[in-house]
């Protein structure tokens, strides 16, 4: 089974690939989208559709898992991020179908048994079972890979996101 | 000068057309899209994407004018309604490119001279700018031909969205 998992953001999203094979998971790709902050909000979702697009048409997931929305203090970031999460959801419907939500508490539950662990520690275990040499960078893509492993491990017991 | 207004929405997004014309301004269509509460949100922002679409291939706006947000406390209404106007300025720019934004304050002060007018005020101007025998329904459609009617009045002074 390959996921495709995607830390939303409208600036830098990032995305990562992993096959669920019988020896283990193996990471395929992972980067970020970046959108450049001289265009408008508008055009730059249009840029995060078709690079979204383009990845899910090239790497065909079986699966896709989203990482949820945490709103912080700051309101507008948050409209803005969630506005773009928006696009990443149609794009992974049109595209795919098997679509998967997770909390950043189930993401961090899911590979490291603490809801409340630290980035160091999500990286950590990022690199550890994706036999990585080196902790994946950016930081976006990082957790991006980190919502892939969460549905890789926890997929039996889920369904599909219904809300 | 075509205008398309939209009043965005998870559930029920309105949208108005008008014409500004040499003698006045003239509605074209409104109404409201819905999405099915039985469906999840991946699948209601497709169907949300494919009505749009619809609408603005069917109309050939030359500009569009989306109503910005206002959070309220309800922060989890706010995400997915913030999401699907993430689509919409997709759908908008993807289809048309001339994208502009006003805030509810900025609407009501085109319409009524009077930022905090409520929305019987607001209904009463759509119906006296537009020449409409009745109010337009629902209050959806309504907000949307506001919009559509805040550009037409203010599109001289106003730049195109650039945030």
């Amino acid at each position: 089974m390959r996921i495709l998992g995607i830390d939303p953001g409208y600036a830098t999203i990032g995305y990562g690939i992993i096959d669920k094979l019988p020896q283990g998971l193996k990471a395929v790709d992972y980067g970020v989208i970046e959108t450049p902050k001289t265009e408008s909000i508008p055009v730059r979702l249009a840029i995060l559709s078709n690079a979204m697009t383009g990845i899910i048409k090239k790497y065909k997931p079986d699966a896709i898992s989203v990482e949820e929305l945490f709103f912080n203090t700051n309101i507008t970031t948050g409209i803005k991020v969630a506005q773009a999460r928006g696009v990443i959801l149609l794009c992974a419907i049109n595209e795919c179908g098997h679509l998967y939500e997770y909390t950043p508490l189930q993401i961090k539950q899911a590979l490291t048994g603490n809801g409340r662990a630290d980035k160091k520690q999500m990286q950590y275990m990022v690199k550890a079972f994706l036999k990585l040499k080196e902790e994946p960078k950016p930081d976006d893509a990082a957790d991006a890979l980190a919502a892939a492993i969460c549905h890789a491990h926890t997929a039996t017991y889920n369904q599909r996101v219904l809300n």
